[in-house]
Formats: C-alpha cells, structure tokens, sequence
C-alpha cells in the first residue's frame, strides 16, 4: 500500500513523498479502513506552510478528511463492521459534550491522516456516511461539514426556524453553513466577491447574496436586509469579527470558525459589547455531532458541493488546485 | 356580516344557527380580520357534544381554526397592517414561555371563535401565515399543526436529527408531526388500520407504517423496527398510553396530545417507570411557537394535508364529515 | 477479606452469608478499594425479597452504596490515585448524558456490591467523595442522593430559584431533595405522616410540612399552599402519580423515581393530560450528575442524614432495622 | 416632593439640582413607588460625564437602581399592591427573553431614574424584593446584581457545581457574582489589587484570591490554579478581554459585563479562537431573571455588600465617594 507523507509541518509541496508500506493488521478495538477518498481543507494548506497551531507529527501522513469502506477489523469492536461506508472524525477521541485538552490529538497533525490507501484506526472514531452519497462526496465531510454543523446547532436551541444566518464566501464552511441553514428553516444571506459565485450561491438556497465587491459594507447591507435588526447568526470563516459585530442581531450569534483571510484585524471590546452578541470559538465537532449531521444529510438528500476531482497520483496538483483560493466548494482526491 | 353560533356545550349540530351582525370597529389593540376559512380539529366534536374541559360560554361563535386577511386595525397596533394574510392563535394570551393559567381563555370556547365573516381580535394574537400557503390550507394549522409542532420540539433539545418518531393514524396532529419530523430530519414510524391509508402516509414521507388491524401489537413492531430499542419520541393522540410506554426507548419522550380514541386505558405506573421514559402533556402551544412553525413550513414548503373543503354554508355537513372520522388530513370551511 | 453473599434473588434474609476470599489484584483499568461503610436503600429489599426489576445474579455481593478508600490501581488508571476516598457508581458504565440499555449492568445486581471489606472496581466507575464528609456519609450517596439529584436537575432547566418542590416523607431520596432543593434556592413543601417527623423536616429546611395523617388530601394542601397554583416539581418516591397530578402545576413536572408504597394505583391518562404536567421516569443517574452532585454538597457544607450505624458483623440487623420502614434518613454499615 | 435632575449627560457634578414637583397620581397600569434609597453603578458615572452609549434624555431624574415602597396604584393593576416592598427594573419593558431593541428604553437615561422621593413607573417594572433585605440593600441590586446573575445563569446551562468561576476586583458586579457563583456551588477565584481587599473577598467566601499587584500576570495564575486547565467562567467587568482568553478554559464562558478600566485593549481574534471559549456581551437582564435572582438572595439569605451609605441630601457626596473608585461594595443614598 500507498502513503503520502510530509516530511514536517511548514515543508510545503516539497515535503510531500509518496512511501510504500504492509497492508497493517487491526489491534484490539481497531479497523482497517480501505480509504476511497480524501478532501482538502483549509488545515492542510497551513499544516504544509507551518502556521498551523496544534502539533504536526515529523513524516505525517497528511490529509484529516477521509472516506472509505471498512475492510477488517480486530478484537473488541462493535461500532463498525467489514463493509460499513465510513468516515474518520477529525479528532479521533472527542466522542461527545464539550471540547476538551483530551481531545487534541487529531488526524493529518499528531496522529497520520487519510491520504494513503489503507488506515489503521480506532473503530469509534468512524462514522457511518449517509447511503446516498458517494465516498468522494462522504471524504468532504469531517472537518468543515461537522465545523458548520456545530456553529449552527453546537449551543443551547442553535438556528431556529425563521432565523437569519450569515454565511461568507464559497469555502467549504460556508456552503455546508448554508445548505444545512436551509434545511433547519432559516434564511440564509451569502457574502461574495464573484458575480458568477452569487448565481451559483442562489442556486444553492441563498436567499440572498451580497457582493462584498459591489457593496464593500456588506455588514450594513446584513443590517439593512433585515430591517435594521441585524443577522441571527453569522458563521465567520474570515476573521472578519469587526465587521460581523456590526451585522449582528442583539443578543445573536457569531461563530468565530477560522482565518481564511490569514488576518484578522483586532477586535474593539466596546463594539463587541455593543452589540450585545456572544462570539462563539468553533473548531469541528464531536462523533456525536458528525452523527446527528450525517442524518439530517440523510434526510434531506443534501449533496455536498464538489469543485474538482483528482486522482490519488496528482494530489500535489489537487493542493496547488486548493492552494489557488478560487474553488468553489470541495476539493477531493479519489484513490485507487 | 354572518355569524354561526352554538346555544351551549352540548347543544349537538341542532344547537347551530346563523346570525347576522353589523360589522364591529376595531378598538385599541385590535384588528378586524375578513375570515376566508376555518377547519374543524377533534376540540369542535368536544365542544358539541359537551366533552369538552375548558369552559364555553353560551351562544359561542365555535371554531378556533381560521385565516383571513386584515381589514382594519385600531389605534396602538404594530403587530399586523392591513392587507396582511393571517391566522389567529388558539390561546389568545400565550405569547410565549410555557403554558400557565392566565392564558386559558380560547377561541371557540370562553371567547368567541372563527366561525363568522368578520372576526374581531386581539391584534397580538395573530401570526403570518406562509406566503406559499393558500387560506383553506393556512386554516388549518392554529390547533393541531401548533400542537404537533410543541410536541415535537417544546422540550429541551427536541427532535434531533435521526431520532425516530411515531405517529398514530390520520388526523390532523399526525399528519403535520409526520411532515415535521421529516423536516427536521427524523425517520418516521406511522400506524395505521387501513391499507390504502398506509400508503398515502409513506407517500408523505413515513419512513415505515405499522398496520395495527394486521398487526394489533404495534408497539412490539415499533420495537422490532428499532432494533429492540424503541422509539426516541411517540407523538400519542389516541390515549393509547399503556401501549405507547411499551414502544419508546429509555429516555425517551411519549408526548401526551389527546384522545382520539374517547377512552384512555389506565396507566400503569410500573410500566411507566420501567420503561424510563418521560411523558408530556401537549395542547397546542404559544404564539412564538406557532411563528416559529410558520418559519419551518415556509421554509420548506410543506403543505396541509386537507382532506375536503365545504362551503360556509354547509358548515354543519363540515361538522358531519369531520365526526365521521374517516378525513385523510383536515375538513375545511371556505368562506365568502 | 470477608464479602457477604446472596443466594440468589428472593432468598430473603436467610439467604445472605459471609465468606472468606483471597484480596485481588487490580488489573488494567481497575482500582482496588477498601470499603469503610455501605449504605441500604429500598432496592436492596427488593434484591432480598425477589421483586426487584434488573437481573440479580446468584451468590451476588449485595448492596450497591459504598465508600472507601482506594489502595491499588492496576495499569492504565488515571481517573483516581491510591489513597482517594471514593463511592462506586450504581451502574458503572454509565459515564454521561441519558441512560441506555448499554448502562444496565449495577452493583449488588447483576455486578457484585459493595458489603465486602474489599472492592475491585473499573476505575472509571468511582466519583471523590466530599471532603468534608465521613465514610458513613458518604455510603449514603450512590443510589438515592443521585436519585434526587436527577429528580430535581437531570431534564431541562431543572429547579430554579424560587420553584415549589415537594417531597414525600422520610426516606433517602427525599431528604436529600429536601436539601438539594433548599440550595437550589426553592422552596420546599414536605409530606409526613407524623408530626414528630413534621418537626424534623422543618429543622431540615421545609419551608412547610403537610401531615397526610391529619390532611389525607395532601395534594390539595399543596395546592392551596402555593396559591392555587400548584408545586413546580413533585420527587414522587410513593407512586402516586394519581394524586401528584394534582397537586402539580401546569407545566410542572412530576419526577416518578419509584414505589416505597409498594402498590401504585393506575394513573387516568385524562387527568394526566389536563394537568399539563410532564412525567418523567428518573432511576439514579450518571457518573457526570454524581460528580455535579458531590460538588454541590461540598459548596454548600450538606450532610447526609443518617438514622443508623450497624457494624459489619450485624449487617443483617441493618437490613431489618431497614425493612421496619421507620427510619428518618439513612441506615449505614461500618465496615472493619 | 423632591427630585435630583441633571440637565444634560456630560454636565458632570455641577449638571445635578434638586427641583420640588408635585406628587403624581398613578394612571392604568402605573404605581407611584415611595423611594426609600438608591444606589450607585458605573453607568451614572458615564451618564453624568458624557461617555454613556444609550440616550440620556435632558433633565433626567438619574440613577437607575432604587427601591421603595408602593403607596398608590392605578387601575388595571395586577403586578403589585399598596405596601409592596419592591425595586425597579432598569429595562423597564423588558420582562423576560433575550434583549431586544424594543426594551432599549431605561430609567436614569432615556426614561426618568429614582433618585426623586416619589417614582411614577410601570407597575409591571417592579420585582418584589426579598423580605431580609432592607430598603438600603434592595437599592442596589437592579443593575450590578441582575447583571451578575445574568453573566452566571443567562446562557444555557449556565453555571454548575464544581465550576471555576472568575470575578475582578471589589465593583459591585464582582461582589454579587462571588455571591452568586459560591451560592450555585462554583469555586470562585477572585482577583484584587490591594491585600486589605483580599481579605474581604475571602470573608465573602472567596475560595482563591490572585493579588494583581503582586502578580501581575493574573491569567497564568488562575490557569495555574486549575491545574492548567483555565477557568469555566469568568465575569469580566474590566474589558481585560485579551487576558481573558489567557485565563479561559476550552469550551468555557467570558461574560463581557463592561470596562471599568475605562479602556478595554483591542483583542486578537487569532487568540479567542485559539481559546476555543466563548465571550458573552451582557448587560442587566430581565424582569424575569430578576425575579429568579431574588429567590436565590432570599433562599440563601444573602446581603449585598454596603460599602456606605449617604443621606438624600448629600446626594452629589455619595457620587463623589463612588467617583474615587475605592468602595468595597456599593454606595447608597438613603431616601427621607
């Protein structure tokens, strides 16, 4: 078998060797998982240019996000069986409740990720993919899927029918925060810099897009679009908090979800406290939550957004692909 | 303007009579709404036939179920404009938060109801209805849509996502609990006597349907189709406690919503107790509820199930139709 | 080391016996804890006379409450270190969240107890007791504190400041809701049959005792003492749920937390539903609501009532005493 | 009758003056209060020089917190009687949810304060105080101890027993949370400047005291302190957001309260999320939690902390010793 592997975090593409291994056994508790597809997110580029906060293991397989079909499985194990369809979570020991130091230790970082041909993993850290979706699909799931699910539902009632939500840009958080929105019975209200992405964005549900090109204060357009009250929620993927206080509802959400900006301009405490928000720190989910999603995905036949496929030879190509910032939706690598 | 009215409790369909009335002006904190529909729910065969609980006053305009448009509205009235399509709320006085005694006054019983042309209220009792929605099918959601919406989510976290719900028969509760359920992305058992019954429930989305005339011991099926461990959530409007308790999980919730059925079983607490489970009592539910389910409903997209419209003159063979029992979904009253 | 043994369930006093065994080893995962006190609660009768609901298996260590002091780990142990003083949970795979049928598995049950000198346990299935607390005190914990705990905080919001709680009689579970509710910041209305018990529970904090020998109609006492309202909250430990509806508020909720009365009349599912009032089965509670509970005992400086201290020679004295149902708080063991 | 006015927010000391009106009689729905003290909170401070975020109308009889008795009642008034022992709601129309801009009206800034001998308000505006606390002490509590409770209880699950909770210094918000969160069963770590304050705060029942003068670095030392774990909660009345998130645990709570520095660092997004904790704007709360707030001051028999207390007269005396921003506690005027 087949495994990429980064020489260390901050090594960049040049990093990337692809090295051959022994098929591994599975240990007591443990599952073999033939992986059929990986997908990019935002952690991989910064795990490959070394910004990355949490530890990245020296000689890593690389890639968090993975998907396939259970192929042996060792002693003690009841969660999945030989030929489940599953998919690995992020953070193999968070099981359930709040996020907590024991749960740190994550895929593609401190443990090998998914981007070889055969994973040795703990059986309860998978979970069964929705039937209707193909592994390509599936692979999109674990780190922004589950990101967006807990910034819309992760905290006391979460969206509620009726609610609007804010949602930026066409990354992966951002067009699962939206489809999911839709599918809890809120209004969704989409930022973008792109013409043609606003179309696609309506398409997918949006009810409305603002062009942050057009209209460079699209947090006063959020204001305006909704009577002057202010969005219910906003899932912020830019670390653009200084502006999101000003689309905000009193007493609404924001879920603060990464840096795709890189930067992020400092946040005033006057302004927070003005408007009366709450500034929630999200980062992936729990397997409970990853469940509970995966259901309503059922549910509802959502399909996840696929930018481009490639194959398992071309995964540098499909992280220069990733690294280029113009995709809209996922980027997934299928392998052999 | 023309008025049903009901002598007393009791009185039976003979105690129905039409009256004419001038057209009343709106007062402070009042809107005059054109009724263009009602529909009839189990409460109206209570109120005629004297079984009902809560008080009715004497020659009572009957019917708490009805839509129209907005007329007039009187001085000190923000909630709703003229032009504006809406519903009236069962509870006049429940705005929100749990139910409590002040707010027992209703709608086609202490107060009058919906059964008229013209309807005078409280213009803080009135909701929106969804735009999609036409009056006969907005008629019929203020009694039992609001009541299958507080079952299924007025407790703590609600239903989640991959829960399974039952639902008993045909009525109006059961069909809008099933197409809430689906919404928010649970998997549905249905029961049902009736074979062509079952397969309009599983065209609205039911998951499975359990025939209780072939297969009388429904809630060993229920147990059997989740795997032995029961369901996560019983929507009981037939009183059917005692069998309800041998077919939920543990920690799970029976929501207690009527009796359909006219007797009730006694409840062993044994049986309860061992079971785990919780058993809530539902009727209807707050006007933040109600608006909150218009959210949902307009979101997506849902629509009433009405079984057959009557003309307001021929509101007694509404009554007639609806006491028969054998309605698919909801017997409406389209007025002039 | 010295263990006390069931026959089998049903056995009844004479089937309980000491034997001598050899003192284990911890092995990985396991802690070795020697037991300085256990406590009786009405389960144990149940054990002893065959009526108890869970699978006792024979030659079982009786008694599910104990504390002790852990003086061996095996590998593999990070929950607690040698010297801790710790009570076992009842069921011990039960960490957190609500219970399932994976949880089943007790102590003094289908697992052995704790009336032995020595206890090997899973590591994991022990909580620090309070500091300020006895071994005998803390015996007391495990089963019916827990109960009450859940009773009064396990769904929802639970008990908030200024809610009306009642209580019936003596018993463990209700003495020690007496107190949790009292610092919870709600008032409390306790039931008694004896009016030398009445002056008990005021000295325990009962903002109003009702005497059911002088007043049998408890229910409408509470009733009127809470203005007509009726009590927030009902721990019913009696099984009588056919009087707790109503002497419960709408939108109250009636813990349901077993039957010391022994028989338990059936309960109109009519009189449920005009209640408007919640059900809610509670059977002890989880590792994560001990651990809560403990911390709430600590803050506030609680202490366990106890009636009697038996040494562990005249365990079956204790189990006597217990029976005789005359009690006022808990009857506890001193182990060697 | 006599009231304090001042003529305009920013005119400082020499603003206030004392004017004679005539007692008014009390329309639908209103009561007239008889004032028997009021208390000082940060915001009359912003008020009298100009820094106030909301409108402060000219003339305004200041100081929102007071209390008093009711000596009149108009008609339709249901809330409170003639001899009530009530305090003010700062919000006046906020009775119970989230803040909203509806509710944004608030005596001593838009709306006239309680600094007068007679009060005409809202009868639904007043709470009844807890009968141990006398008029001085009820005075303080409608804006610093709402908003304590409100930052301990006012989101979820709120704070639990064994929590660590956080409280700067001695203002009053801090004081009342220290209260508050050992009441709830918290370990509270309180922070001060001055040793002589330590040890009040530990008297109050402080179970930790960081002095920040002699260790300026006050996070590491709470996150030391938690066994490098960091805080559940912590109350932050200082704006020292970004050594908050020093201080915070995963998954943990800052409750922003406001900035009794005066200046408030900007905070880095980058480091809030990297404290995966989530930061809470809050400011007062509603009638409803007021009320709770009271249950629990008067199940625990707490008493505010009264640093001094000023006659009527010496009205412009008691806003200079508040000024100096040494008190230990809040500073009262006492009413003729």
């Amino acid at each position: 078998m087949r495994s990429y592997h980064l020489s260390h975090s901050g090594a960049g593409l040049s990093g990337l060797s692809v090295r051959e291994h022994d098929i591994p056994a599975p240990g007591p508790g443990q599952a073999l998982v033939a992986v059929r597809a990986t997908s990019l997110s935002f952690r991989e580029l910064m795990v490959l240019d070394g910004t990355y906060v949490l530890p990245v293991k020296p000689d890593v397989v690389p890639v968090s996000d993975g998907a396939g079909e259970v192929v042996a499985v060792g002693p003690d194990v009841d969660a999945v069986r030989v030929g489940d369809r599953v998919a690995a979570t992020l953070f193999p020991s968070w099981q359930d409740g709040p996020f907590a130091v024991e749960h740190v230790a994550q895929r593609g970082g401190s443990l090998d990720g998914m981007l070889t041909e055969f994973a040795l993993v703990d059986a309860d850290s998978l979970v069964t993919v929705p039937a209707h979706l193909t592994y390509e699909e599936a692979a999109t799931l674990p780190c922004v899927a589950v990101t967006a699910w807990n910034a819309l539902t992760g905290d006391g009632a979460g969206v509620r029918p009726g609610d609007t939500v804010v949602v930026q840009g066409s990354g992966g958080v951002s067009l699962f925060a939206l489809q999911f929105a839709k599918a809890l019975g809120a209004r969704v209200i989409a930022t973008t810099g792109s013409s043609a992405k606003a179309a696609r964005l309506r398409r997918l549900g949006a009810d409305a897009v603002v062009d942050y090109a057009a209209t460079p204060d699209w947090a006063g357009e959020v204001r305006s679009l909704t009577g002057g009250r202010g969005a219910d929620r906003i899932v912020d993927v830019a670390g653009l908090l200084h502006e999101s206080v000003r689309a905000i509802a009193l007493a609404g959400t924001i879920a603060c979800v990464g840096f795709t900006g890189r930067t992020a301009p400092p946040l005033d405490p006057h302004a927070l406290f003005a408007s009366g928000a709450t500034l929630r720190s999200v980062a992936v989910g729990s397997r409970a939550q990853f469940t509970e999603m995966n259901e309503l995905i059922g549910a509802h036949g959502l399909r996840p957004v696929i930018d481009r496929v490639f194959p398992f030879d071309e995964a540098v190509d499909a992280y220069r692909h990733h690294a280029a910032g113009t995709a809209f939706g996922k980027v997934v690598i299928r392998h052999p």
